[in-house]
């Protein structure tokens, strides 16, 4: 669910007014990386759900429907990562274009347990349906609390350190976007480390997921330009910056803690990923981008809107 | 997830063989209306999930967006009510044609709501998209045990009693698969009243969803022709008991339970709708179809195979 398509931001606000009258066990309701709920068992029972569809998030031309398999299961684990929570059992359903083979159809799961397989996630059943039209896939993931509690996107605090994960931008470009390792692992060993205060997963773009962090925390950041990681893939970009803030589906984490965790980070990380500490999380609302030389700018989130 | 098409059983067979190494806290694995999750939590967690596209499920030139909306959640709420189950929260997903407005997407949110608020389930969670494709929905619900055991697929016993609830056919032409009632408050009392040894809710069609009940159970059925109760939409078509027995979308209930829990429902049923026992379940593996001369025949599944 962190992958919620830029813009919409109306609908998606109505929909959140709307279920504002959730039932007290909806411990996360609405506008996390997951969903989380009190199911009278040991801590939350979390669940998220991704949609990803032909011409959007994959290309059926360029990838194989392993590689689009794959993309599904990964962007649900990744949403897991999110919120540091161990992945347990994923549902999965696919609107094959009736043209599919069963040979296409097994591939695609294939795909699936490829991705789900190492954090043993099991896939524990499904729905397909063949139409005349393009390959759309969704996967609805069931995480839960395990040593440590979910991290949410609205627990950041005025002062925290802002780091991420890994180097940014040119995922689409390299193909990186259906072959990455959702940083499950990584994340639990982060919480179990150091007290995450939010955490959510790069899929928008850190313009644009950092900014959820700050929606969600009712605080601003000053994300330093010269801080932030870029990819080799990004570093060929006309703008490599602007390639790591803004193309999206990084699937990277970014997350906030105290600077003196951010200082144990660096000194003993618990993690092999690189972690880069690329801004604070400030008291004031505003959002900023600033440069080597000082000069603050608005950081924007630069995404397409659907509804334009 | 009651909604698997007819046909790709092969694929569907692949796959559950390929999901066969499920991890232990799969206690109901993929087969069933909902797999179930033993998180340690009081009794299982119950998932499904169900996608519904336009031109197979519904037809956006007929039905309002309302309705599509209602009857993806209703789908996911008739799988819990196929286990007896109390539905608890659901997340949605929607690829939505380009040329939607914010307004139609809401409608489709208020049919969700229409669908989940009387059962008290909440929608926690969405993930909306455009493209230029037409509409498609996914709807994964999260269900509990509460006072009742899960009721599988698999649990029909020789000499138990076979019941359906409502009348059955003609869903799609009297348009009650847009406004159908999920059957989960009679489950429930059902579950409660007697001991139900396997249920399943009838999206397929009566021929093919008490076939799967035979097929988990390892038994076969004699289904009397002149009990099955056919809807009045349905008394209008060319072959009235055709229509009760391949129309599908009837979302009633079958279930299965001794001859004298049979008995003590007819005598004093615990629900509203209308109970008919339609048959019998037999040692030997035959699903047969018995008229009222007693002379039988095969029992077909009538379906299309997305994959002939």
């Amino acid at each position: 669910m962190a992958h919620e398509e830029k813009g919409e931001f109306a609908l998606i606000r109505w929909i959140r007014r709307r279920l504002g009258r959730a039932p007290k066990f909806v411990a996360i309701p609405s506008g996390d990386d997951m969903a989380g709920l009190d199911l009278a068992g040991e801590g939350l029972v979390q669940i998220t759900t991704d949609m990803l569809l032909d011409g959007v998030h994959f290309d059926t031309a360029t990838a194989t429907l392993r590689q689009i398999g794959y993309k599904s299961m990964a962007c649900s684990l990744s949403d897991a990562a999110a919120m540091a929570a161990l992945p347990r059992a994923a549902v999965a359903s696919a609107a094959l274009p009736r043209s599919f083979t069963p040979e296409q159809a097994r591939e695609l799961t294939l795909g699936m347990l490829d991705a789900a397989d190492p954090f043993g996630c099991a896939l524990v059943g499904g729905d397909v349906t063949a139409w005349d039209q393009p390959l759309a896939v969704n996967v609805a993931l069931i995480a839960t609390e395990s040593g440590t509690l979910a991290v949410r996107r609205g627990g950041a605090q005025p002062g925290d350190d802002i780091f991420v994960t890994g180097t940014l931008g040119g995922s689409l470009v390299s193909g990186r976007h259906l072959s990455f390792t959702p940083r499950v692992a990584e994340a639990r060993a982060l919480a179990a480390a150091v007290s995450l205060h939010s955490m959510i997963d790069l899929s928008d773009g850190l313009s644009s997921d950092l900014n959820h962090i700050c929606d969600e925390s009712g605080v601003g950041c000053d994300l330093l330009a010269d801080a932030v990681p870029i990819s080799d893939a990004a570093r060929s970009a006309a703008d490599p910056l602007a390639a790591a803030l803004n193309d999206g589906e990084d699937f990277e984490l970014c997350f906030t803690c105290s600077p003196a965790d951010g200082q144990r980070l660096l000194a003993s990380p618990p993690v092999q990923v690189t972690l880069t500490r690329v801004g604070r999380i400030t008291l004031t609302r505003d959002r900023m981008l600033v440069d080597a030389e000082g000069r603050s700018q608005p950081l924007v989130p630069r995404g397409y809107e659907h509804f334009r």
